[in-house]
């Protein structure tokens, strides 16, 4: 890095050019001291024309420290925590706040609590959380000792002292297994996602609606518990659907990952999408464009919910004590379809007919 | 949010509670004035008992800024600038630093040197570059005039005036290539990406080094120049290679996201990967694994990358004026073959014989 000092412009060379001394260009920079107009833009013309930049250790003094939004995020790299952390770090950027990370994969209770308290004790002025982390603390006598504002994204409920931004995850589902039974199937299997994110009971109770609404059958077999949200456990959970002999026509997926992992399986086997088998995800991460076929899905705005949230953590911080119940807002999803459904079942023996 | 004020914790609970006065907490948490070794273990032991946090205002003032490292960031999402900044706030968050990204999505030479200007106004004490940012900053006057140290990652070649750590874009991409030949198949082609990157001329060398190697001609029909790294671009040299009457066996892309693209459109076109057709990606992003079939890479370990890129920043921080030329790390990098590569061509007339 040999360059950057050897050509960095001091505050003498920019006192010379402005034909003052340095300490009038010090107070010029610094808003101190006594300089008139003129001289002021004297300086900052000399500034401008030389690319002067005071030096670190009178900016570092000169500054307040920015407020602090602590995350705690899972350290187990998926499409939608991508999209968590982009969406969380440009709200942070805009409104000009620090924001700082701790992993809380596969903690307890009482173990995200912890992570809660260092995170304060670390400079955090307030807590964004996503789930599983939002569910594991609200209620958490810990949570409200600590005293600062607490928002979470992507949750399926409202919390009682945690300030939420999330879509109608009930009415996502129903809404995307409605177009799946409008392209005939009926066979319709379900990959839930683990029981302990509260978007799961949501999001299966959609499910159930589509179904009674079109009076199809639960057929208990075809629908798949206990997994977590992951291209692992999409792979698994496709072992297990696609190996009946009374295999299931589509795959509706809690997650984008979910979905890529049943269908590789489903490729793995020999299938051939979106023909022999229609799969759908949720979230809409880069994963769901990107992948063959192209995955219809409910679109979370989760780059949104974060900002909002953020901007619910700021204007908590700048209000007195109590500042009311907490805010709870949905935001609208989207169903897009792509190739990943496009295929209409035949109500014959027809061969199937492709719409893409 | 309601209730994390009505339970916060008071300074003189916590003096009540210890028996001492607020001011004797007061001074215990910010380590001034004088108590007495057993007056501060009564004041910790009353701290923890009740989740005390000392307030806002009081912390911020008693703390020094944090150092702020600026990204110049492309608005524009791929799994590569994911993994990059995934990777760099890591690194800021492991060295307690700020991150500030700039958006500098298609700027030319004088609007990349505003955004570092506009940066380091803003605060930032350092600069972390990725492609084309890079490349577009080095040798500029106004990169050096404004004296911070930068570093860049991913970059094709080493640089003057900024610190680099990369990979052996080069190499790497010869020995990808040597495992596609030893696949058997000869009709190769290249999908490069832009000119302006350094690591497109550097990977080409390498394609065109293992094509030498093994007395493969060079066919100009089938290098494609001139794309983005993304998957938009994929798909349009996917439609171009896959249409020709003679198109290729195998499809080497400078990005995984051209290579999801190249892989869609193969699909669309009906072709069965990766019996018809074979494909590699560059980077491994979160998208290589996901894909079908899962993709044969380059990998490039982007987030320890990041990580040593920020490393260099403090040390240069840390240094007198002149630090001497700015380093050039290479980093090892990996080649994974997965499904996108598992079938070998057949000499004869054999049908392809699939290894995965």
């Amino acid at each position: 890095m040999a360059k950057r000092r050897r050509h960095a412009v001091t505050i003498r060379a920019v006192a010379e050019r402005a034909g003052v001394s340095a300490m009038t260009v010090s107070n010029v920079v610094n808003g101190a001291g006594r300089a008139s107009a003129a001289t002021v833009a004297t300086v900052h013309a000399a500034i401008a024309e030389l690319g002067y930049v005071p030096n670190l250790t009178a900016r570092r003094l000169a500054k307040a420290r920015a407020t602090t939004v602590g995350l705690v995020y899972s350290d187990r790299r998926t499409p939608f925590l991508d999209a968590v952390l982009v969406g969380t770090l440009r709200a942070t950027n805009a409104h000009g706040l620090q924001l700082i990370l701790r992993d809380g994969e596969g903690v307890t209770r009482g173990e995200a609590e912890g992570i809660a308290r260092d995170l304060v004790r670390s400079g955090a002025d307030a807590l964004l959380l996503i789930p599983p982390f939002a569910e594991l603390l609200s209620g958490s006598a810990v949570l409200a000792k600590l005293g600062v504002p607490v928002a979470a994204i992507a949750t399926g409920t409202a919390l009682p002292d945690v300030t939420t931004v999330r879509i109608d995850n009930r009415a996502a589902m129903f809404s995307i297994t409605e177009r799946v039974i409008a392209r005939g199937h009926r066979r319709i299997a379900y990959v839930a996602g683990p029981d302990h994110y509260s978007v799961v009971a949501a999001r299966l109770e959609g499910f159930r609606d589509a179904l009674r609404k079109h009076a199809i059958a639960e057929d208990s077999q075809l629908l798949l518990h206990h997994s977590e949200f992951d291209y692992a456990s999409g792979v698994a959970a496709g072992r297990v659907l696609l190996e009946r002999h009374d295999r299931p026509t589509a795959i509706i997926c809690s997650s984008d990952d979910l979905a890529a992992g049943v269908i590789a399986q489903a490729n793995r086997t020999g299938l051939r999408l979106p023909v022999d088998l229609a799969v759908t995800g949720f979230d809409d991460t880069i994963l769901a464009s990107r992948i063959w076929p192209p995955l219809t899905v409910v679109r979370q705005p989760v780059e949104d919910m974060a900002f909002r949230a953020t901007q619910c953590l700021i204007a908590a911080l700048g209000k007195a004590d109590d500042a009311g119940a907490p805010s709870d807002e949905i935001f609208d999803h989207d169903i897009l379809e792509r190739e990943s459904t496009s295929v209409t079942m035949p109500c014959t023996g027809d061969p199937p007919r492709c719409d893409a």
